[in-house]
C-alpha cells in the first residue's frame, strides 16, 4: 500500500510551482522597494505564544491548532498565523532597540486543523509584513499600499481596498456596550456563534454572514471614535488618496482577530464569488506588550498565497513562464556520450540551461524530449563529428542547422542565448 | 514574562537573512541550469512514511522525530529529512508516468529532536535534489557535479568529493557477512552502538569514529562488487573525470541511511575542524518500491544550509550584499510630508528602493537614518520648495547637491539608479 499525503495538505509540483515562485519573487522584490526585510521564525512555537498573541478564546487557538508535547514535555504548536512569531522574535531579539522603524516581511507555511475545501488547506502559506515602532498614519497607508501594489503588479483585476477604524481600547470598550445594547433585543435569534460572541466579542457579530439582517442599522464604531482615533483615521485616508490607492469605507469591517486597533483593512477581488476577501491587516498597538515586550505600536498585513493563486487562475491572469532550456544535447555513440557529459557541464558552468538524455533513448525520442523542454537549440554529436572536432547545432524555432567547431561550441551557444 | 523561541530553533533576522537568501538564490539558479525543477511537499507526513522511507531502526526514526497525533488521531511527524516526502509525492502524483527523467529539488525546514550544538538545530534547513527514473551513471555524476558546483560558486574553499560504491542488494548481503566475520573477534570491544550495529547493519561500524582502530584492514565493499556494480562505479568516475570534478575514493564511506545502492558520496570542506562533512547523497534504487511505488531508480543529494553558512563564515567568504536604498526622502513641513508620501510611492512604483522617516525625527536624525540604510541619494523637500515645484537631491557618495523639478524627480532618480 502506498502512503498518501496528510489530509488537507498539498504537493506543489513542477507546472504549478512556477506560479508560486513567481508570486513569491514579486513579494520579495516589492518588499525590497518598500524597504521591508525578511524575517524567518520557527515553524513551531511554545503554545502559550499563540494563546497570548492570537487570543485564547479565538477559534484558531481553541479548535484549530496543531498542538503537541515535544520529547521534553513542552507544549508546542505549529504556527497558525505569522504575526505572533514575528512579534515574539521582535521582542526576544530586542529589535525595538534599533534606531529605525522595524519593517519586516515573512513568507511561509502556517497550519490550521480546519475542514479542507477549495483554496483552504491545513498547511497553507502566507505572505505578511509587519512594521513596528511607529504611530505614524503614513505607515498604515504604506502597508495598505504595499498589499494593493502587490496584487496590481501580479495582474489581479478588480482589486478593492476596504478600510475601517476599530478605535483604541477606550473607544472599543464604549462601543462594545453600544453594540450589546443594540443586539440585546434580538440576542436569542442570533446564530449560536454570535450568541457566544455577544459577551465575548460583540463587535464580531457585525462580521457574521448569517446574522447580517439583524445588524442593519447597528451603530458603527466610526461614529464613536474619539479625536485621536478620528485624526489618525482621517490621515490614513488622506495618504491613501495622495497615493491614488482607491478605497471604500466599510464601517462593519472588524477582522477576525482581536488585537487590532485603529486601522483595519481588507482587500477584495472580483470574479471569484462570495468569499472575495484576498487579504487584510491592521494596526495592533497593544500586541507587543501583550506578548511580553515593552509596548510598541505595530501595523501589518497577511495575504494568503493559495487565495492569490486561486484568483489568478479564476481571472485567467497570465504568469510569465521561466526561460526554457538553451540547449539539449544529443549524443550518438559511446565516445560522443562521454564527450557530451563534459560539454553539458561546460554549458552549465557558462550559465546556460542545458540538458541531455539519461534514458538511452533513440535520437527521435531525444528530439521529442527537447521539444517538451522547449529547448532553443538541439546540438547533435556523433562519434564521427567528435573525431572531426565538430558538432551540429539546430535552432528549434527555424529548423536551421549549422556545424560548429567543438572548441567554439560553448561560446557560440552562450552568445546565441544572450540574443534569445 | 516574555516568551522565548523553542529550544534548538533560531530566528533568522535582517543582517543574517541576506546570506540565506543569497545561498538559496544560488541553489535555485543552479538547479535551473541543471534542469532540476522545484517540488514542495508538506512539512508533516504520516509517520509511517518515515518508518518505511528512512528506516524503522535508524536513530532518526527511533529517537529524533517530532511525532504526534492530530485531532483526527492520525500519527503525524514533522519531516526529519527531505527525500521520503519527495519520493512519496513522486509515487502519489504518478510522476513516474512522465516521459523524461524527473529531476526535482527542494529547499526547506526539517526537524529533529537532537541536542542542540554549534550548527545543529532542531529546526534545520536542507537543499536537496532527487533524480528519478534513470540507471545511467551519468546522472549520478551530474548530481555529484551539481553539489560540487554549488559549493564552488558560493566561494567555499578546499571542497573535496569522496565517493564509494555500496553495491546492489546482493553485493551488500554478501559483504555484510564478510564484515561480520571480520569484526566477530573484536565484537565485545566495540562501542555500544556498534555492538547493536553488528547484527542490524554491520557496514556502519566502518563509519564509527570510536571504533576506527578495529576497522583497520577490514574488507572493503569495493573489493566485492559484482560486474554490474563495478561497471556502474567506473562509469561514474569516468564522467567525473571528464567534468574535471576532483574526487577521492573512500572505501569506508557508507552514509548514515540504509537505502543507498551503488554510488555514495560526501563533500568535505577545509578549515572547519573535524566534522568537515558538508553534504552528501547517493543512489537509492530500492527506495521508491519500498515507499509503495512501482520500483524506479533514484539518485540524490542533501546539503545542510546551516552547515554551509557556518563554513562560509569560518572561511571568511564574502557574500554579495543586496543593493541598498536608492533614495531616502526627507520632508520638512506638513505639506511636504504629505507630498513625500506620494513621491515615495511613485519612486517605488518606478522600481526604486525608497524610504522615508516614520518617527517624526528632525532632519539630522533622518540623515543618519539615510546613512544607516546606505542610501545612494537623499532628497529633501521643504514646504517652500514644494511651493516652487522643486526638490533638493544630494548624492551621498560625493556630497554633491542639485535642485530637480518635482515633476521630473522620479524619472531623474530612475536614470541615476540605472547608472549606480
Amino acid at each position: 500500500m502506498s502512503i498518501q499525503k496528510p489530509k488537507g495538505t498539498q504537493d506543489l509540483l513542477p507546472g504549478e510551482i512556477e506560479k508560486w515562485q513567481y508570486v513569491e519573487a514579486k513579494a520579495r522584490e516589492l518588499c525590497a522597494r518598500f524597504n521591508y526585510k525578511e524575517i524567518r521564525t520557527p515553524v513551531f512555537e511554545h503554545t502559550e505564544l499563540f494563546q497570548r498573541g492570537v487570543g485564547e478564546t479565538t477559534d484558531i487557538v481553541e479548535k484549530e491548532m496543531y498542538t503537541f508535547l515535544d520529547k521534553g514535555d513542552r507544549s508546542i504548536s505549529l504556527r497558525p498565523e505569522g504575526t505572533a512569531g514575528v512579534v515574539r522574535a521582535y521582542v526576544e531579539n530586542k529589535l525595538y532597540g534599533e534606531p529605525d522603524v522595524n519593517k519586516l516581511y515573512y513568507i511561509g507555511p502556517m497550519f490550521r486543523y480546519e475542514q479542507p475545501q477549495a483554496g483552504r488547506y491545513r498547511q497553507f502559506h502566507q505572505f505578511g509584513i509587519e512594521a513596528f515602532g511607529s504611530q505614524d498614519p503614513a505607515i498604515d497607508a504604506e502597508v495598505i499600499a504595499l498589499g494593493y501594489t502587490f496584487y496590481k503588479e501580479l495582474g489581479l483585476k478588480e482589486v478593492t481596498v476596504e478600510i475601517n477604524s476599530v478605535g483604541n481600547p477606550a473607544v472599543r470598550a464604549a462601543y462594545r456596550e453600544h453594540i450589546q445594547r443594540f443586539f440585546a433585543p434580538v440576542k436569542d435569534k442570533l446564530c449560536k456563534d454570535c450568541q457566544s460572541r455577544f459577551d465575548r466579542n460583540p463587535m464580531r457579530i457585525l462580521d457574521c454572514k448569517i446574522d447580517q439582517k439583524y445588524g442593519e442599522g447597528a451603530p458603527t464604531i466610526v461614529e464613536h471614535l474619539d479625536e485621536e482615533c478620528s485624526t489618525h483615521f482621517q490621515a490614513v485616508q488622506n495618504y491613501l488618496t495622495a497615493m491614488d490607492i482607491p478605497f471604500r469605507l466599510n464601517p462593519r469591517l472588524v477582522r477576525g482577530l482581536d488585537y487590532y486597533t485603529h486601522t483595519a483593512f481588507e482587500y477584495k477581488a472580483g470574479g471569484i464569488g462570495a468569499i472575495d476577501t484576498i487579504g487584510g491587516g491592521g494596526r495592533y498597538n497593544g500586541l507587543v506588550g501583550q506578548i511580553g515586550g515593552q509596548d510598541q505600536p505595530g501595523v501589518g498585513l497577511g495575504l494568503g498565497m493559495e487565495r492569490i493563486l486561486l484568483v489568478l487562475q479564476a481571472q485567467g491572469v497570465d504568469i510569465p513562464v521561466p526561460k526554457p532550456l538553451d540547449v539539449y544535447l544529443v549524443a550518438l555513440g559511446e565516445a560522443a556520450e562521454q564527450a557530451c557529459v563534459k560539454l553539458l557541464h561546460d554549458l552549465r558552468l557558462a550559465g546556460l540551461k542545458a540538458e541531455k538524455d539519461y534514458l538511452g533513448r533513440k535520437i527521435k525520442a531525444q528530439m521529442k524530449s527537447a521539444d517538451r523542454y522547449k529547448a532553443a537549440y538541439v546540438a547533435i554529436l556523433g562519434d564521427d563529428e567528435l573525431a572531426r572536432g565538430e558538432i551540429t547545432v539546430k535552432a528549434m524555432a527555424t529548423g536551421e542547422q549549422e556545424t560548429v567547431a567543438l572548441d567554439a561550441f560553448v561560446q557560440t551557444m552562450q552568445s546565441r542565448s544572450r540574443h534569445v
